[in-house]
């Protein structure tokens, strides 16, 4: 029944019940760690034969360019071809960089703040601001942050932003893009429906300089056998005239390794131009011996979801137990919401209003790290206090198993203390 | 004998010789190579045992971090005590990047731009400037140019930079730094003299975002047995308290790989945190696999030792060749001066006045790309027109000896020239 519904007493009752469970488990002196979006040891294993070097034949690229040595500035044939196969871009539409995506975000807002997106340079205009679909993700908060631009929430549902809001707010020419996780979106899982990426398309902002980051980082990492699709921005882009508008990116990080992928990003003829014009003076060429055993061991499209299959054969049991936990301790108490998201890394949990930064507190008091609370706002700053980015990839099945109790029970106890304030 | 003491008629009939014999050579339709400082096919060669998995063990750091996942800013242990060994710094005081120092320059320089060295954004304070040592490295200035520093030649001899000179500009400031490479020079070869060195760690500058960005990309490139040393930048800078102002660079890419290797960059304890603290948002940590196949294949300082004189055997003939050329075609005429390096890639000639960009011209027609002449000054202008790089390293030593040849050959027929006028 309805946590709100009991009695002074019953919440008393309740409370002392959970109170005790919750000590029992503090004595444990537990230390689990559901914080981070990182691949559990498990799937590293996965990946471990793209290291041979017999992969790289005698290191030549499909141009006959030895990947050894300097040069080509934006990737060897064969991996921006396979980037071009994951994205439904054009090869010649993406550019291929080192390890790490967010390094490619953080750069072309630098250089934009700098060099400018087509017009003034962004820091030369004051004011200057972005839209943040919330709850997102904390690391694409914290480079706004860092570059002093205003960072406005626009909530989300399961279709995707509110893009009425967005329509609205692009109006202000000082509003110079939206930056976003549309497949299977940190933290909800949730993916964008084809209406809004429709109407991602079809804006029309006041400032010419508008970009949306559109970082796809999940493209091809499901978990369940039925799987969420994604309209390709660009093809939807090209009917309404906007590809300038959108900057593509991915990586490999969840595909291969965290610690040494390759990332890509793809984005119109004009904007692939301007990007490579900066990049030849800031890089001979990012590291294509790595881009040549990405290429070699996973071939292609097909190698690619093959070897997805693998890590989401691994993923989905934790995904599993959390969505179980969370039923069988939390459902129909009316204290706590949360997605089932059929890929990604996070599962998204909104507990009892003002109780987030409670609930995460108590878990961190009993050996359970969580992704902060507020996290997954700008400036660390959730409006109600009850979102809680849930990353179940890195523990063990077990140790999640135990991780999940704990934290169900302090969802249950930080919103009964609330209720009785 | 001087070819300025010859007579008109002996002029033209010099001439008549040196075009037959350049005709001939250009119409064997030649495509040879000299312009960029690229490792031969015989060089790449060497570090391909460092692509043995084998090297990689478990995959665990020495602090037992697991390198495929992600995690860990500034570089794995060892590969930062690699570093911190080869340019006699403490590890602390290194953070490892990816491939190429080019784009740790560019981007520090970027973020002085946005976010300023300990004082307001250089982007926000008008007419900033660099000081530039000459003949230097095209790719450095460009990076200047295009975040729009003004540059200011400082002309160079095989001490190093004209230190009064510099002492005197940085009175002013809006003077920013100097951007150099101490040991074995780009073009020139040299390295800087103790009495240099202590001068750079001796500056007074105006400005009190002052930064020197002291490029050791040769810092263990010797070629001859009998080489350079460099005093270490932070020993002395320690003596005046002035460490603040050196940022340091070196990177593996002609130790190991140009296309896959590993770059460094070394600074005082309150620029390390100042990096540290804008990188946290900019990546979540550089390729470590790469960081630990490095360290564990190279070892030590003694490793990379061993490992640079199978580079150098390859090499000193190379550098041999052009020298022996250089000597036995244009010594004594009068109308060029070449540096003998002990190691680095390059060789700087000086042709007669006026006669750089028409050699340059006159080796591309017969089949001899060179290094743009001009590309040793900022904005491309040799004030003199006379520097010309000489990179003899990617060519086989067959290529070479017919490169240079030709070369030896358009230097003269180009001085000549301009003296008949």
């Amino acid at each position: 029944m309805e946590i709100q519904n009991l009695s002074n007493e019953q919440l008393h009752e309740r409370l002392a019940v959970l109170t005790e469970k919750y000590n029992s488990y503090k004595s444990l002196g537990l230390k689990l760690d559901m914080s981070r979006g990182k691949p559990g040891a498990d799937q590293l294993e996965l990946t471990n034969e793209m290291l041979d070097p017999a992969l790289l034949g005698d290191y030549k690229a499909s141009n006959g360019f030895d990947v050894r040595n300097y040069g080509i500035l934006d990737g060897i044939p064969e991996c921006k071809q396979l980037f071009a196969d994951i994205l439904g871009v054009k090869p010649e539409n993406t550019i291929v960089f080192g390890n790490a995506s967010l390094t490619i975000m953080y750069d072309y807002i630098s250089q934009c703040m700098v060099f400018g997106a087509g017009a003034e340079p962004w820091a030369a205009q004051s004011g200057i601001k972005f839209l943040c679909p919330v709850p997102g993700y904390d690391r694409h908060f914290a480079i706004l942050e860092q570059f002093g631009i205003e960072m406005i929430n626009i909530p989300t549902n399961a279709e995707g932003p509110d893009m009425d809001m967005i329509d609205e707010l692009i109006k202000d020419e000082k509003v110079k893009g939206v930056i976003c996780v549309p497949m299977y979106s940190n933290p909800s899982g949730n993916t964008y429906s084809d209406e809004t990426v429709r109407r991602f398309a079809a804006l029309k902002p006041a400032a010419k300089d508008f970009r949306v980051i559109w970082d796809n980082a999940y493209c091809v990492h499901h978990v369940n056998e039925t799987h969420d699709v994604l309209l390709n921005i660009f093809d939807i882009a090209k009917e309404y005239g906007s590809e300038d508008f959108f900057i593509e990116v991915t990586s490999t990080s969840k595909i291969t390794f965290p610690g040494a992928g390759v990332s890509v990003l793809a984005a119109s003829d004009k904007n692939i131009a301007d990007i490579k014009k900066r990049m030849t003076v800031q890089t001979i060429g990012y590291d294509k011996i790595n881009q040549l055993r990405h290429a070699n061991y996973l071939k292609n499209l097909a190698g690619v979801e093959a070897h997805m299959l693998k890590h989401a054969a691994i993923l989905k049991p934790k995904f599993d137990a959390v969505l179980e936990a969370f039923g069988k301790n939390l459902a129909g108490k009316g204290i706590a919401e949360w997605t089932v998201p059929n890929g990604g890394y996070f599962i998204s949990l909104d507990v009892y209003a003002g109780c987030a930064k409670k609930t995460v507190a108590l878990c961190k008091e009993a050996g359970v790290t969580l992704t902060g609370a507020g996290a997954t706002y700008p400036y660390g700053k959730d409006p109600e206090d009850k979102n809680i980015r849930i990353a179940p990839t890195f523990p063990s099945r077990d140790e999640l198993c135990k991780a999940v109790e704990i934290l169900c029970l302090c969802v249950e106890i930080a919103a009964i203390e609330k209720i009785l304030g």
